[in-house]
């Protein structure tokens, strides 16, 4: 079986403006849906993001992919490391941690990863969650993903979500959250106001869910010490506090002194950052992202390296449409050592997706895995052209939460290591 | 697809008199061969040690089996690990490190894994190497394997190798070797004569074949100070010094002082010494071995590890028949971090085999990767009931070449850390 044709096709859809460190979501999130074409008549998908270089860089690798078969993982990394180079690409948003030519690598290769598996799942009638040693549960628990945000984007009416400017806001959010969805745990994203009223809003939760597991994330807005401080402050508290302040060197800092494990995205985002910060300590949770860590079966290979470093796992999420769900839920479900609820941000989708309706749905916070052979999700064309035509017509071209903010706020500060 | 029987047969090949540093390989070398078949009518194969205790164990964990997916490759671990309880396996020829319950489970899993990949290739029309990310290369180079060896077993005539106990018998064993199969590496057992003839033999390697990447494996037969002594002294002629003393601590010791790599299969066996070992820096490379670590997958997330470290890996080797061979072939052809040439028994084997001829072969060194679906080779039923009917009738229901050797030599002293 060989690849023919692969399709990559930006599109957009309305976000929400959720608060964070280094500013607002935009009006638009952008995505990059990758269709990967067999001679067998097989077709595969995958998603990654939608800023523009990234796009560049999935269709200056899709050109090399053509001809492989989708079985030869290694040689169709091979292919993309050399359509990379020694290219680094380094986000806009800053929330995702450092670039380096591994990440862009292990970036650019995992939508294809995943459509192939896809393909190889179809072709041998398996679920991508068993070509990946198999679900060790029919349904992946994902968490609430609280925001602070503004009541609507300026200039626009309020959207369907509201306000949440304090802890009444966000326990309201939580509340509408888990009786929507039934989320099971509850994560905040921090780094917005000043770490006291964070702490606030933490216990608010912890008082309003007293039987929730709770996580903060402010995005290494904190110094060390104020990391410090906020850890002691959440004692018993914290299922794990993700992301206090920013490297290895610090965390590791902070892991020493707080009660609870630190948990990351961002100080640990390749492969080069494990030795490290398993040397010094410096997480105790590691949240994988396949669009990051080069796939599926890469992110897999890098759940059982911590295993054998006896680290658990969680899952981060970025903005994102209902293949990556598919995608997080297989491989979600067939590691073992993933123990805590994933991170979606899935109801800030509001119903729109690419995909045809009915293969994910979220039962008592978790999603059942796809049935279906393959990742368990068939595109939806209509859609797909809509969520296109929303692209073209939006005219960004790059997620930037610090410029939108700065247009409406000018003194904006983004937040590292700041309170 | 469920299992449906598993058949466990133990076979013994007549076995040279090769010399180590726990004493010598007794007449009969002893092996299980593991049959696993489905409901679809497809049947997987695998093959690990036959000593007694272990192939009760594999016995007790393939009861467990019944009715599993061969695609579950997490839920068949845990099924095994269930069987396995609390049990700790420790070898009695001492040749391959510290006994532990991981290591046993990993051990006992590792044919059954192997099996169902058989399988999953067989029904998908795919190489188990497709199934484990593809081939990245088409012949995995082999080393030879050279040993210091009586003319014949004590009481039976000289066998058709002939005797190696000084450097003149080396490399003529080593000069049959590489003109029978091509090999382009080659690697002295030592640990079998005092450290100063070894690293004679080394040299007269050298001088004989100037072109040919060298290691020498004395079995952790020398202490930290001699092991540094051999070290310098075999300067710019070793491709890697393998366990030259035990653990992880003496190892690091010599490695920090030793011009060389070491390698090893001796102080890092199972996932718990990879932490301790990297931290300490006390190997360059691993020998990674499926049979004791947890089957094909495993090795290869292993191997996905010690990429993440920057540890190259090679290979090592048992007595072992051509299911064995296959499933280290596909391994290695599938891990593109192993760069050193494996290590093999096959000569030793002198064509005795449970599988049907053709589908295995040497050329230039190298195994190409056989060509079938699954590991590409067929089990050859009148091979397997004759090699049984040996088992019986030979008597050894363990591998114990300390005890050999002391029946015709009493005073013999197995050699840890000794010279
Ligand atoms: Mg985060
Ligand atoms: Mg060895």
């Amino acid at each position: 079986m060989r690849i023919t044709e692969i399709r990559v096709t930006p599109v957009a859809f309305p976000d929400p403006p959720l608060l964070n460190a280094m500013g607002v979501h935009e009006p638009w999130a952008l995505r990059s849906v990758v269709e990967v074409v067999t001679d067998e008549g097989l077709t595969g998908l995958g998603e990654s993001y939608g800023d523009l270089s990234h796009l560049e860089r999935l269709r200056g690798a899709a050109q090399r992919l053509i001809g492989l078969e989708p079985h030869a993982h290694h040689v169709l990394y091979a292919a993309v490391a050399a359509s990379i180079g020694s290219d680094v690409f380094v986000d806009q948003h800053g929330l995702t941690g450092a670039g380096s030519n591994q990440k862009t690598v292990d970036a650019v290769f995992s939508p294809f990863e995943v459509a192939c598996l896809d393909i190889r799942g179809k072709a041998a009638g398996l679920r991508v969650a068993d070509l990946l040693g198999g679900p060790v549960r029919d349904a992946v628990p994902y968490s609430a993903y609280l925001f602070y945000k503004w009541a609507g984007h300026p200039g626009a009416p309020e959207d369907r979500f509201g306000a949440a400017l304090d802890p009444e806001g966000i326990v309201a959010q939580a509340r509408w959250m888990t009786e929507t969805y039934g989320f099971g745990s509850l994560k905040l994203k921090g780094g917005v106001l000043p770490p006291d009223q964070e702490i606030e809003a933490v216990h608010a939760l912890r008082d309003a869910f007293p039987g929730l597991p709770l996580r903060i994330d402010p995005n290494a807005a904190w110094t060390t010490a104020t990391s410090v401080r906020v850890g002691k402050a959440l004692d018993g508290v914290l299922e794990y506090l993700e992301d206090p302040t920013p490297d290895i060197g610090p965390m590791a800092e902070v892991a020493a002194a707080v009660p609870m494990p630190l948990a990351t995205n961002m100080c640990v985002v390749t492969h080069a950052h494990l030795p490290p910060a398993l040397a010094r300590r410096a997480i105790g949770v590691l949240l994988i992202d396949h669009h990051y860590w080069g796939g599926l079966l890469r992110s897999s290979q890098v759940a059982a390296l911590c295993d054998t470093f006896g680290l658990p796992l969680s899952m981060h999420s970025n903005s994102h449409l209902g293949i990556s769900l598919a995608a997080m839920t297989h491989l979600a479900a067939a590691t073992p050592n993933l123990t805590h609820a994933c991170d979606t941000h899935t109801p800030w989708q509001d119903g729109q997706d690419v995909i045809a309706p009915g293969a994910l749905r979220f039962v008592d916070g978790a999603v059942p895995v796809p049935e279906g052979p393959g990742l368990g999700v068939e595109l939806d064309p209509d859609a797909l052209a809509r969520m296109h035509e929303q692209y073209l017509a939006c005219g960004l071209t790059r997620r930037d939460d610090t410029a939108y903010m700065r247009r409406h706020h000018p003194d904006f500060t983004p937040k590292r290591a700041h309170w």
